[in-house]
């Protein structure tokens, strides 16, 4: 029973409204009609041959679009964005719709077969890939240049037309989730595979990665408590706890490889083709031919790109690094002046004013890391990098040289500079608290606030005292409209990431480190589920195999923490005991256990399978049908000769 | 003018021999007439639809027989194995016979539009895909077993019916490469595309990193001779040629991966898929179901080869390891006598004396590297690995580590641990040019004189006095298959790994060292092209796309010499001298070096791109035209619906 193209109408009975498409307002009637055409027009006019209708609330139209798409049309895009999904014989196999019948949980009248974010993710790629035939400019806005294969929607979001583009929450269902995920006191796992249904793996793989490197982190935290209770300090115990530290951490990330396959194997993720980059929106260039694909296109020289980079980035780059070191020496000052200040006058208030200036100075490198975002994310999309993954690295590349320095500066120079252990692990302790309560609060109590209280004086301003679950589709898309957008996962991993920092760089002098970042990561799970479930709007499902470049940062910060740890303990005075008459053999052994600990760590990385054997064998048995199928087509293909 | 499948007949007007199969003396009759006839039976009946032809000579039949196929047939086996071609555009595509219209130099009668050694590969590659059907055993011989889908092939070979398959030379195509090789004295390139034509991509490949190689040595060389000389031992130069050294050596092994992925570009291996590996021929195992392809075959545990590998293999590396430190105290005892026996009665006699212990020691060393690579392949080989992959990244293990031990051990000792840079000196200059002269000697130069009498012998014996060209078919297959057996290119790559770590590991010490790498390069090629083409019977062509493990192999030696070279110069006087005070600071000092020279390393080795930028591009344009043909693809199937 397989339904024509033409039957794909654009008028269903039962539309069901996935996402929203809010246009700027008094936008000119005639760009609504053609591009409202355009999104309904058959595929083999281009269109998207998606369903729309316009919000109607009472204040009448107000340039709010709802739109949909028939049950077929989204099974015939799950096959063009290349979907992976679970067959009745449980082996994932890509979506195609002839194969249909062979997918788990697939029935003509099920509409549930694609979950609500998939179905989004694919009306997204849909829009994106509407693209201008012969329109030279988008009607009613000669400025707005178009040429053939343009996305219409980058340039109508380009050019300030479109106002953004959402999907909706599903209320029920993210009650639910909120009901499993943080809603009851429980110990346990996070509901993933929930997560991803309704969030998409992107997202459901960083809570993933959360909870992980929480778990990791427990041994560490409980051995480190008896460290720091009984102050144990004998060389033995010191360098067993560090050894097993740096071991550890590099199992750990080891280990996440192959939990992470297990995960986006599962969730499809993992067998997904790349699709082919298309420039991101913000690139901008003289028209000309791409010569991979050959179609036009903007393009920009890379030379000017290179030079951009190397004239203006490095150098803004490493004047900000400049200055976070003069903001790094002020903090000495201080520093000084409170423990002069503590000896002149000593009573309870000047011992607390000892913690004031490591306070003021972890308030100020949080100030200072955000207002390098905006500087690092200016001058990125300054560069003008012609693809998303490549615009990506580049910021991740500057963000994270800075907020290395700038976090860990002042504590390499207490350990290295001024050997001061006590100072060492004062400042620790207060940065990494600091730092933590003010992330606590500026990334998810603080919105969660603003929205709780914009929340209330929106349904003040409605008159109504309906609950969530009565709201209109109107009420409820007005809600969300207003509600911030999350921008991605990046500062989620970055926290991350300087916690690892603080915890491995420094382990065997401040043991506790552990503790705290345990503690912190628990409440972060329920404070980042909250941001998401209540704070922003939904995001759109972005499909992924695996953490990215935060695997190699972490693996990075693993090797410094060996050789830094490595110094600690040669400094500690209980090593130095070991080798009264000679220094030099004490520097000599140190070196030689840092080199073996780091050559130990290479072989371990080496040794350790990043994919567990029988994701291995999945996959090999995937390659094998694959290969099997393209021979048989030509063995085909050979007796029709 | 397609010919169907049923054209393709056994018999041909004009056979051209491409590769012969000798099988045992007394092979029974109806073995052979069944091997015979699966070999040429059509491909729908489950055989290889070759040609075959029994050699005739003077002594009658015996047992050798010459296999050939249509050119149609070579032109399906191209597609089957997935042979990548230049089409007219100059782009590089994976062949098929419906589309070969469009490949550079393809006409219906151009016989030569696959290079002899293509086809040999491809007859071969169907050879060894014959598979058993319903045979239980090879008819005659009730002991080999057979069950469906093994390699009839294999079988053969194991069970010692079949002799050897190997493909025949080109005499004429020989003398033109011999003679453009190295048959007349000049300066410049080898023929590295006429190499691949005749030899296949691996050997191409080798003699291009050997070459690319030499020339990478010359600046370290060109550099080193004044410092010899000269007798330059400042500190300064010193260390600017350490660093240079190093950091010459990371950027020409990156440098490589750019020149290889060019070479492999315009071969088309770099774009073959990798084949599904079938098990290799001395696998065995009881029979069972392979859960990756659900075929009968036989399965071995892996518990029970890790067993092996850790309680066996593992020990016994280990013991041999400990036997070579034994040995290496010996030669160390010898040096001790034959410096008394200098200091007792000093004369010329006695200090030629002098460098007999390390001359002995060198033999020995070359003596047990050969043992115990024998010793490495049995055991190996009684792992019983499934795959030829997997056995072989177990053998270059094995060999790597012992060789490394074997071959530098001594001179660690005398570096680090008796100080003596003046006997390091000397013993790395004895090691280095025995080394080089034995394998010249028993690689190339015995092998060829061998052969040469051989030759002689067999030409008085056919009281012929023709020469090479003259000679009949029978009397080149007679020849040929009493050549030795190129064994792969494993003992070559080694050679050449053990002279990268004379070279680079004390460098400082000993600047020369890369002088006498390039004098011995230079000679080394022209001896392996000797080899090549006068020793061995013409080998297999291999497809490959990079020199595999062996780049990890070259890096890790690299990463090794830093430390190494480091050590050395904090260890020379002149630095030693800068510090006066403090030893502390100079090792100190040293660390700090090292560590940033590695960072430098690692940070060199990310940025540098793997592929030039053309490559690159050509790659990403054939990726976008698979992705888009796939989408066509979806497109018209859903257009249909």
């Amino acid at each position: 029973v397989v339904e024509s193209w033409s039957f794909l109408d654009t008028v269903e009975s039962n539309f069901r409204p996935l996402v929203v498409i809010e246009l700027a307002k008094g936008t000119k009637e005639e760009t609504i009609e053609w591009f409202t055409k355009r999104i309904v027009d058959k595929k083999a006019n281009g269109g998207a041959q998606l369903l729309i209708k316009p919000l109607v609330t009472e204040n009448g139209v107000e340039n709010i679009y709802l739109v949909g798409a028939s049950h077929l049309r989204l099974l015939l895009g799950a096959e063009t964005v290349g979907l992976v999904k679970e067959c009745s014989d449980n082996s994932m196999r890509t979506f195609t719709y002839s194969s249909r019948k062979t997918f788990k949980d697939f029935a003509d009248d099920n509409h549930n077969f694609l979950t609500m974010a998939e179905c989004q993710y694919i009306i997204k790629h849909e829009l994106e890939n509407l693209r201008a035939k012969n329109e030279k400019i988008i009607p009613g806005y000669p400025q707005a240049k178009l040429y053939p294969g343009k996305s219409i929607v980058r340039r109508l979001l380009t050019s300030g037309i479109l106002v953004q583009i959402f999907p909706l929450h599903d209320r029920e269902e993210l009650k639910k989730l909120r009901h499993s995920w943080y809603g009851r006191v429980k110990v346990g796992y996070q509901p993933l595979d929930d997560i991803r249904c309704y969030f998409g793996e992107t997202i459901a793989l960083y809570f993933g990665f959360l909870e992980y490197f929480t778990f990791a982190l427990i041994p560490m935290a409980v051995i480190g408590i008896p460290y720091y209770v009984f102050a144990w300090e004998d060389y033995d115990k010191y360098v067993m706890f560090a050894t097993f530290n740096l071991l550890w951490s590099t199992v750990i990330l080891e280990v996440w490889k192959r939990i992470c396959s297990i995960l986006t194997y599962r969730w499809g993720t993992l067998l997904m083709k790349r699709q082919f980059e298309e420039p991101r929106p913000g690139f901008h260039g003289v028209l000309g031919v791409n010569p991979v694909t050959g179609r036009e296109e903007p393009v920009y020289s890379s030379l000017k790109r290179q030079l951009r980079i190397y004239l203006v980035s490095l150098p803004f780059v490493c004047l900000c690094l400049y200055f976070s070191l003069y903001v790094m020496m002020i903090y000495f000052d201080l520093e000084q002046w409170a423990l002069d200040y503590h000896k002149e006058n000593e009573s309870n208030f000047s011992s607390l004013m000892l913690y004031v200036p490591s306070i003021i100075y972890a308030v100020v490198i949080e100030i200072m890391n955000r207002i390098y975002r905006y500087a690092a994310e200016f001058l990125t999309s300054w560069e003008n990098h012609r693809l998303e993954s490549s615009y990506q690295n580049h910021l991740i590349l500057k963000v994270l040289v800075f907020n290395f320095l700038n976090c860990f500066a002042s504590l390499f120079y207490i350990a290295f500079v001024l050997f001061d252990m006590k100072l060492l692990r004062q400042s620790l302790a207060t940065l990494l608290i600091t730092s933590q309560i003010l992330n606590q609060f500026a990334e998810s109590l603080l919105p969660y606030w603003l929205q709780k209280r914009y929340n209330r004086r929106m349904k003040k301003l409605m008159c109504s005292q309906k609950t969530d679950r009565d709201l209109s589709i109107a009420e409820q898309v007005n809600m969300e409209k207003e509600m911030g957008t999350y921008l991605g996962t990046f500062d989620d991993y970055l926290e991350l990431f300087l916690q690892f920092g603080y915890v491995s760089l420094f382990s065997c002098v401040y043991p506790l480190a552990a503790v705290f970042a345990v503690l912190n990561n628990i409440t972060e799970i329920y404070s980042d589920a909250l941001k998401m479930c209540r704070v922003y709007k939904r995001p759109f499902a972005e499909p992924t195999a695996n953490i990215g470049v935060w695997q190699l940062a972490f693996e990075t910060m693993s090797v410094i923490s060996v050789v830094t740890n490595c110094i600690l303990i040669g400094m500690s005075p209980q090593v130095d005991a070991l080798f009264p008459d000679s220094k030099m053999d004490l520097v000599l052994t140190v070196a030689l256990v840092e080199h073996l600990l780091l050559a130990i760590k290479f072989i371990m990385a080496f040794v350790i399978p990043d994919k567990p054997r029988d994701i291995q064998m999945k996959l090999a048995k995937l390659e094998f049908e694959s290969l099997e199928a393209l021979k048989q087509q030509v063995r085909v293909f050979q007796m029709q000769l």
